[in-house]
């Protein structure tokens, strides 16, 4: 009978040191709520200044020395970062060490390897803080929907991002501005790319289709489209048509292939996930048994990533002690034969020309977007005083991506067009 | 090694015939993904001639035979109703079976003894089905929640509820005839009550109740209050000023006491749950670690509900051989004292009076409010040609439930009153 489970912590910053700080003061909690006791048993930290007086005598001197120590029971790998976390997690599950993490880019982009070994040793793989945070989905389509097969997932799983479309709609600035307040507030790294150009909202999706779909997308294949040509004016002109903008991370059934693509998506504000707001995460989905569902929390921050750590903490207790240990999210779908690229798909756009108030411009954007196939539902010039070029915003009927493109780069070659057409895909 | 979990089904109706067919159609999908034989073995329906050929041969004369079959390890009882299903629930848990059930009454009106003797023999007690259907609120709480403390807790639960005021709102209708539609959509039952006067919805609330504040309510005590009282007018008249009512379940966490009720509630039109239309459900919590939280699915229908048992299964199947069973959900706090009594809680009013258009007609009804220290935060008179009556619509700051009945009651009799004034809490 064994009621404790021995953690060892690697990475004592932010995220560890309220893990860490959580596991000791809620540890009656714990105890009350399973019968468990969650003992953190050792820290590796390199930075060792990092580490206040009480939890010092729980500091190793190496990665090597924790994951080889005989009684601890699982590793929780908090500093991110393809090396040398990758390096740490597998050497632990060489020693037969449990695995929790919120290290979604390792995951993302070397997955394969690790959830094999996992598999293989028969250990437990727990990364709950790894995508949307607080927001259980991971448990959600690993146990909760293991009976559904899953059709599209569409997920607003970049706060960052979202706080900053959301900045941008409600006060009226522009995205230099609102990534400055977001800096502010600490929303926002300094180097802000990981998040506004998608690769974070990438990784996440990467997870998710594995466990959704049962297939191992490659993370370059991955479609990545961020928020930097976003403009006011385009917010702006989408809420009049009755569309928000928001980043969406995108995954769905296509045949046998999947079309896996982050870029930011026009959607009706009806939609449940036009009303998620700021640093808030969702994740939307339909699967053939549940149908449309919607699960939104917070996607960062210490607390809701602790709650996602001790999750898997109790999940990976529930089953340690039995002879036949059910792993779930496993499973591999072998008939999906890859990723549907992005010039294969077809959507519904918004468009926005820059243009010359001419007689005849309209004609001749109109007959190049007919030549190729791209039918349009509803055009809106808008009137401009003193302005040298009007803004013409297009929704269109679906249409070819790869036509889209065509299409675009002959209609900015246009004499009477001013400035880079602006197009963003649709979801309804 | 044990790699098989043999199931004995108790009622073959809509949700039993559809559970039936997808273990038997799908039992090599969910052998893939769990390594688990989800099997059969056994069916009781006192209607013999509902149950067709293919399954006739799992057919078992009695709940007493099938609950007495060695080989039978779990129980899906989906009867619904108080008896025979706790007879037959008790007595499967005392000859050693698992329980799965779907039965939201039984477990809100009689649940302690039910949960009492599952945890005294170390059985599994699955109720994913009782509540919001394909949601999975109760592991999302139990499970991925476990670190948190929940601090209140508002549902949409009741599809039926919801679909009539949605219709009531898009079509512009009467509850008479939006209760018509919904019946013939088969989404109200010939008799209403139990949908439309709050007693479902408290069904599940005192489920939630249970396990997300550790406390086990009795049922005749959460206060319930229906949609029967809603009138389009009000419907029109929130919206007017940015609300939408809606049937919620709130529980709230109030010193060591529970709020436990049920009734219409306005909600900020930009609320995440007023976006919850139809024959969704959704509930809304509010935890210490993760914040706000929204999970949003179909809360009812057969495969919704198959998705639910299912998850059951699969996490029965996980700690099945465990020498060592953590139970998740039997937590009961020590502290919590009772519920609070609906007199006693504090809330903010939509007040509607219907009054003769006479000169100080508002100043009498703002005393009598003032006398009982009730605040208004808002008036509108509504201008009506021709109408004996006008209505005067009020949002009140928060104001003491006891004090708004004896101001309404002494309000009522106002000679210039023609109708029985109307009240609606309001949530933020």
């Amino acid at each position: 009978m064994k009621r404790k489970i021995n953690i060892g912590l690697i990475g004592f910053g932010n995220i560890g040191s309220a893990f860490a700080a959580y596991l000791i003061s809620r540890k009656n909690f714990l105890k009350q709520k399973t019968g468990i006791i969650f003992e953190l048993r050792g820290i590796v930290e390199k930075d060792v200044k990092k580490v206040p007086q009480p939890y010092r005598h729980l500091l190793f001197p190496s990665v090597e020395k924790l994951i080889s120590t005989p009684d601890i029971d699982v590793i929780v790998e908090l500093i991110g970062g393809i090396q040398p976390a990758c390096k740490y997690i597998l050497g632990a599950l060489e020693n037969g060490k449990h695995i929790i993490t919120a290290n979604k880019a390792l995951l993302a982009e070397k997955g394969d390897e690790i959830f094999q070994l996992a598999k293989r040793k028969n250990l437990y793989l727990g990364y709950e803080a790894a995508v949307a945070g607080g927001i259980p989905i991971i448990k959600d389509i690993s146990q909760s929907l293991i009976s559904s097969q899953i059709e599209s997932m569409l997920g607003i799983v970049n706060g960052t991002s979202n706080y900053i479309l959301t900045l941008m709609e409600t006060d009226e600035i522009s995205m230099a501005e609102a990534i400055k307040i977001a800096q502010k507030r600490g929303y926002a790294e300094r180097n802000p790319s990981l998040d506004i150009d998608g690769i974070d909202s990438a990784h996440k999706l990467a997870i998710l289709i594995r466990l959704g779909f049962g297939y191992s997308p490659e993370f370059t294949k991955i479609f990545k489209e961020g928020i930097r040509c976003i403009s006011h004016l385009d917010i702006k002109y989408a809420l009049e048509l009755g569309y928000r903008i928001k980043l969406l991370a995108i995954a769905k059934k296509n045949g046998r292939r999947i079309e896996a693509r982050v870029h930011p998506t026009l959607l009706p504000v009806e939609h449940v996930l036009a009303s998620v707001r700021g640093v808030y995460n969702a994740v939307y989905l339909k699967a053939d048994l549940v149908g449309e569902m919607l699960f939104y929390g917070r996607g960062a921050g210490k607390n809701p990533t602790t709650s996602a750590l001790v999750s898997d903490l109790v999940e990976l207790a529930r089953f340690y002690n039995n002879d036949n240990r059910v792993f779930l999210g496993y499973y591999m779908n072998p008939r999906i034969e890859g990723l549907v690229d992005i010039d294969e798909i077809s959507s519904r756009y918004y468009i926005r020309f820059m243009a010359v108030d001419k007689p005849g411009v309209l004609a001749r954007i109109s007959g190049i977007l007919g030549k190729y196939n791209i039918s349009i539902a509803s055009v809106t010039q808008k009137e401009r005083r003193k302005a040298k070029a009007v803004p013409i915003v297009m929704m269109t009927h679906e249409a070819k991506e790869s036509n889209m493109k065509k299409a675009l780069s002959e209609i900015k070659k246009l004499d009477v067009i001013t400035a880079t057409p602006v197009s963003i895909r649709v979801e309804e």
